[in-house]
């Protein structure tokens, strides 16, 4: 992970700020036993709370209600609960299952179920059987601890190979402070105004406001700057919980808010960062920086389109150095640009190809270009040269692996 | 094929049109000797010519040629070269190659450059090797007869696997008139206001201002409405020769053009299929109805968007009937509608399945949707139930062989 001068990485996941507990246990969702299926994340303390969604119409139970949830309280929270192996989502009964979930964690916690923000991942349009969270809520309940990150982790991976988590020390006026997350992939990535499933919280103080500024601002450009397969999910979702254990005034702009913001930027980005890694059947990473364009937009929008290419992320599976599938994806990228002015070069640990100059291909050894698609993270560095701007996307190769994980998914 | 009445399916391609003759030979560009690599249609006499070219902004050279061209003659050309294994693009020295090639057959016909239409297509930013072209000009042009358009059609395959060629026969006015037409595919296929690489010819008089619309109009809902794999290609390109050998009235609108526009209809939806039959790796034709929508733009938006999930493609590869993939990917169409009124049957040759009704699922027999989904040609069929207009897109299962093909296109 990259080095930020004044943020530490630490352990502890989503527990890593103060007052924070979690706990995942297999409840019988996934006939596995030694996979969790269900989890809890608890905040000692009512929590300012803030999301984003994802942009499909097709939105899950639990994404519905959740929303429904924040807007009652005005974005106070005590509480997350959220399952894999079912979606939730295109049934009938999806809100009423999901409205049950938050109500049996918060009869445990003695809150209204509107203070409990719900999320599940799985297959859509299979009917969520409740039972089995019902039979086990007092146990999943009773194993809340504050090293319940990893197990909590866990039990949100659906075809995820490993769990994912991040998180970061800093301070804020000389108290000691944390964000920390957890996130699941990796299939139908592409988020839109939103993201896979993640869960942050922080020991800050911050109005709800600020949070939700903060929370859109980053994910922006990060997990909206992420594809595996341009499927946007229906149950996307980020939440953020900020409980203020830290014990920092409350947070409403200034030096204070950027510290904040690149905390969370450090921990989001760098979950992006797994999350392309571990997309479904991916043997490499791609991240594809798009520099001197003449808006960040149009840098985001060229970016993710290389990263979206099939044909690209073919060739990166095949350490294929055919450039012209780079330019071509820059070429229907939809902003507005001159393609005549673009220079692009594919680089890695292993060195560093200077492939195209102002539109047109230069020559270079087919060895050394080789040698560089031998890495398991592919950097590819295009330059508009026609702006100040910049921005990154994050992608995977396309692999046998990933047709054969969704050639089956639901058995 | 579909019967269309007044209408009968003729052998012939693009020579089927009186006054044309074709030929593809190989001149080395493709190493393998018994694989034609370079194509010529010429007319007897000069042609009423439209075209609809790729809308990215990387325009191979040859698109830049053509363009050019026909604005010069005012829509009039006489002939068409086109090879494979090159697309001629993102070269500094590529529309130098091109023009050249129009020069080479423009002088064996004794008429100006300008009335020859170029196109290339293969690997993108390496430089044409033209020499090949040139030394095999005169052979090339000997070989033009009437039943050269095998020869032509094979010519312009790349990964293709079979040549696609389709041919009308009708009357106007007591007149026997043709369309007819070839087209190569098969990866990098997601027009938007082009397609890949397909000639056009008939023999029917018409003002050269129909037959752009009619082009126009009848590629919006037949190649436009194409995707294997979403990316946009370079050289794509429809053009279309009308010589008026059939000796009909000119067409300036009418009866006469709707008759005209049916049979363009015919020929470019039938080529459409073989497209997505013919998909890189494809084992399944995917077609996407989407009936009762608000308008005919959101028809079409819903269903390319189904016929361009990856997860979708891959479900059908794996025969499972993942329904909620075909939902969520009418969810992130980006179009407005009401979702909670969307039903959606999947359907074959083995029969159909009803799996959603307004928006929720609905049960159904995994069994019977195995044994539909096991046909080499699936149907979903989408209706929104709010309005009259109705559109189909067409597409293809996504496969191992798909990443197979791509990982190492160059060698």
């Amino acid at each position: 992970m990259k080095i930020y001068e004044g943020y530490k990485y630490v352990d502890g996941g989503v527990c890593a700020a103060a007052g924070f507990r979690a706990n995942g246990i297999n409840c019988g969702l996934n006939p596995d036993k030694n996979k969790p299926d269900i989890c809890i994340i608890v905040s000692d303390t009512p929590c300012r709370s803030a999301a984003v969604y994802t942009q499909n119409k097709v939105k899950g139970a639990p994404i519905i209600v959740t929303k429904r949830h924040l807007e009652k309280t005005g974005g106070i929270s005590r509480a997350v609960i959220a399952n894999s192996k079912n979606a939730n989502t295109c049934n009938a009964d999806g809100e009423e299952k999901a409205e049950r979930m938050c109500g049996l964690l918060a009869s445990k916690l003695g809150i209204p179920a509107d203070e409990v923000i719900v999320a599940s991942t799985g297959v859509i349009g299979q009917i969520l059987n409740i039972k089995p969270i019902e039979d086990n809520m007092d146990r999943l309940f009773a194993g809340l601890s504050s090293t319940g990150n990893e197990s909590a982790a866990r039990a949100i991976m659906t075809t995820d190979t490993v769990k994912k988590e991040v998180a970061v020390e800093f301070e804020i006026n000389g108290r000691i402070c944390h964000v920390g997350g957890m996130a699941k992939g990796s299939g139908m990535i592409h988020p839109n105004m939103a993201t896979t499933l993640n869960f942050i919280t922080t020991d800050i103080t911050i109005a709800q406001k600020q949070l939700q500024s903060a929370l859109s601002e980053i994910t922006k450009i990060t997990y909206n700057c992420l594809s595996v397969d341009k499927d946007t999910s229906t149950n996307d979702m980020v939440c953020v919980l900020a409980n203020g254990k830290a014990g920092t005034e409350e947070i409403t702009g200034g030096q204070e808010y950027e510290i904040f913001k690149k905390a969370l930027y450090i921990v989001m980005s760098e979950m992006t960062k797994m999350l392309a890694k571990d997309g479904e059947g991916a043997t490499k990473m791609i991240e594809c920086s798009c520099m001197s364009a003449p808006s960040q937009d149009t840098a985001i929008i060229v970016a993710k389109s290389v990263v979206c290419s099939p044909l690209f992320k073919c060739a990166v599976f095949g350490e294929d150095a055919n450039w012209g599938r780079i330019l071509c994806a820059v070429g229907y990228a939809p902003a507005e640009f001159d393609i005549n002015k673009v220079d692009v070069d594919i680089a890695s640990k292993n060195g560093s190809v200077s492939v195209c100059r102002g539109g047109f291909g230069v020559e270079f050894s087919e060895d050394e270009a080789k040698k560089v698609l031998e890495a398991d993270e592919i950097y590819v560095n295009i330059r508009l040269n026609q702006g100040e701007c910049e921005a990154k996307a994050w992608g995977c190769d396309l692999t046998y692996d990933y047709v054969k994980i969704n050639g089956d998914y639901r058995s």
